[in-house]
């Protein structure tokens, strides 16, 4: 059991998200119930040890964790079957609540979105610790009781999670800016390489990998999420095809300042996303090594960076095109790169910065 | 000396790419001679071991790696002082060719484009292996000779670096394509992050983080080479833009079958670009670890990795916004996938997929 989170707790589709919630709540004690409307992932979540199939009876809290589309109507619902607290893991908030209007019981609702996921899905993806430490916004809507909230904010911290509280409004603008409009923009700057030259294509360097890297997400979700938050996208698209159109402006009359403007826009842009730990951003430097594409190259690497005492923070592999070697970009601190070089140097490796 | 490559070569500017190329060519034992307007950073260079500082006399090959906006005037400048073959080491092809409509000599001038930079720019941050195998785009224009184009070619293999032969035309259409517009594009995700509530940047997470990166580089650079290849940018951007209408279309009016076909055509961007070692994509999926954020764990896990003798293909480390840990995300071959999964767990690391 957890402080403050009604027992049991029935979680509603057991793929990534409501599996992995299965088996987080598990650890601490929690009692779980699971369904889903094919009862064969049931049996695997169940098999997994994220709770026990549901067969009726009263339940504490339902969790709602099916696809974006479905997510209204499985809120309803539970509101209509149980007399207990409702929430949801659903990527957009204000969608499912206009769903809601006219229905009895929302004060029971109160929404939640743990910013975590996986390239991958279903049961056999899950893991206890998908939410450890995330951020999982928690929702209520003006009409939620305090119960309903509290029961909530109970969830996300029995789940591992870091609680960000925010109305379904100011989710939906926050997500809309942080994640979906990334993605579309990613999508259009991946759609110009499908019909380019391959020639071209050679020259492609880890710029426009990492720009589009989140392009390749499944087209059926985001299709659904884009849909369910499109006023808020919307706008925010708006906003950039009217800098766009600034800067096609400037780019064709060759006008510096107004360039120069949106250059350093973005710049500022990539300062305010907030650092590793929540904390402000702490200042980095990257140290590169060549190494060799073998196995165990990278771990020799790693050991010996790790005697040197310096934290990694992070670390890129940027292939070589045309050669069996590996560029590694470690970024440590400021303060700590010169060590670093020197120490990797001393055991051979090359370096530079 | 170096097969083909007349000497002895001249850089001038001895910044990051000048004096990164002295110093590739003095491993081949190449006879480089340095100058800058600026004598301290020959100075610099030169004690690095980049080569000589020039102070007159016949040259072989005068290679300009100078900023953008002043590559056609250096170029124009080592056909009337010297009889030397010329090249550059600049972004863009198109627009100093251009400054050099009727300049004498231009046969002697093929350009080139080492596709190999770093965030830090200057001498100090110079290395001898900065070109070893990345692409060196050669690309001499209809009037070059095949003597001056031969001694680039030369040139770029002496570097260490892979040619990719294009036209000035073609090799500004693939920089416009594979780099300039990501930049751009990426500058204005990042442009609506400055001025974003902060409790909304709390959701900030890998995607936006990846998407953005590229957009904290230089503006005074980037202001340059988008302005020296502003057709082909501006042509593309104006292709986005019609693409952006379309996507706000589709969003506001709820048309998920154009909204589809947009996604999907990211998705195919996506599989384009080409793979590791210039192959074709490897499919590769991802392994999930659990890290916790010390000194030596990263160690520890690339040791215990390398054990399994699994080659990783790419590293990324997604950091806990609350927690002093991290998750690191494993890109391994799709058939080595399941035996470092086991590997790592038999050796208690938390991992999933």
């Amino acid at each position: 059991m957890s402080e403050g989170l009604p027992e049991p707790v029935l979680v509603v589709g057991t793929g990534l998200l409501g599996t992995s919630l299965g088996l987080a709540l598990r650890r601490r004690g929690v009692e779980v119930l699971l369904t889903d409307r094919n009862p064969e992932q049931v049996r695997t979540a169940s098999g997994l040890g994220a709770g026990h199939a549901y067969t009726g009876g009263p339940v504490g809290l339902v969790v709602v964790a099916v696809p974006p589309d479905h997510v209204g109507a499985e809120i309803a619902r539970a509101l209509a079957e149980t007399d207990a607290v409702v929430t949801d893991v659903g990527s957009v908030k204000t969608a499912p609540l206009r769903e809601l209007d006219g229905v009895a019981g929302t004060e029971r609702y109160a929404g939640g979105h743990p910013m975590a996921g996986s390239e991958r899905s279903g049961p056999l993806a899950a893991t206890p610790t998908l939410f450890d430490g995330r951020p999982w916004a928690v929702t209520p809507h003006s009409g939620s009781s305090p119960a309903a909230t509290t029961a909530v904010l109970a969830l996300a911290e029995a789940a591992g999670a870091s609680v960000v509280r925010l109305s379904p409004e100011e989710h939906d603008a926050a997500v809309a800016r942080t994640s979906h409009l990334p993605h579309l923009l990613s999508v259009l700057v991946a759609g110009r390489l499908a019909d380019a030259p391959v020639d071209h294509l050679a020259l492609s360097g880890q710029g426009v990998r990492d720009v589009t890297r989140v392009a390749g997400g499944d087209p059926a979700l985001w299709q659904q999420i884009v849909t369910g938050n499109a006023a808020a996208v919307a706008g925010l698209l708006t906003q950039v095809r009217d800098q766009l159109d600034v800067l096609i402006d400037a780019v064709a009359t060759g006008d510096r300042d107004s360039l120069g403007e949106i250059l350093q826009r973005g710049v500022d842009g990539t300062r305010a996303i907030p650092g590793k730990h929540g904390g402000p951003l702490r200042p980095t430097v990257s140290v590169f090594v060549s190494v060799p594409d073998h196995p165990g190259e990278l771990a020799r690497l790693f050991a010996d960076a790790g005697a040197s005492d310096v934290n990694i923070e992070d670390v890129r592999i940027d292939h070589d095109p045309a050669r069996e070697t590996g560029l590694v970009e470690l970024l440590v601190d400021e303060t700590r790169a010169d060590h670093l070089h020197t120490a990797l140097g001393q055991r051979g490796w090359v370096t530079h910065r």
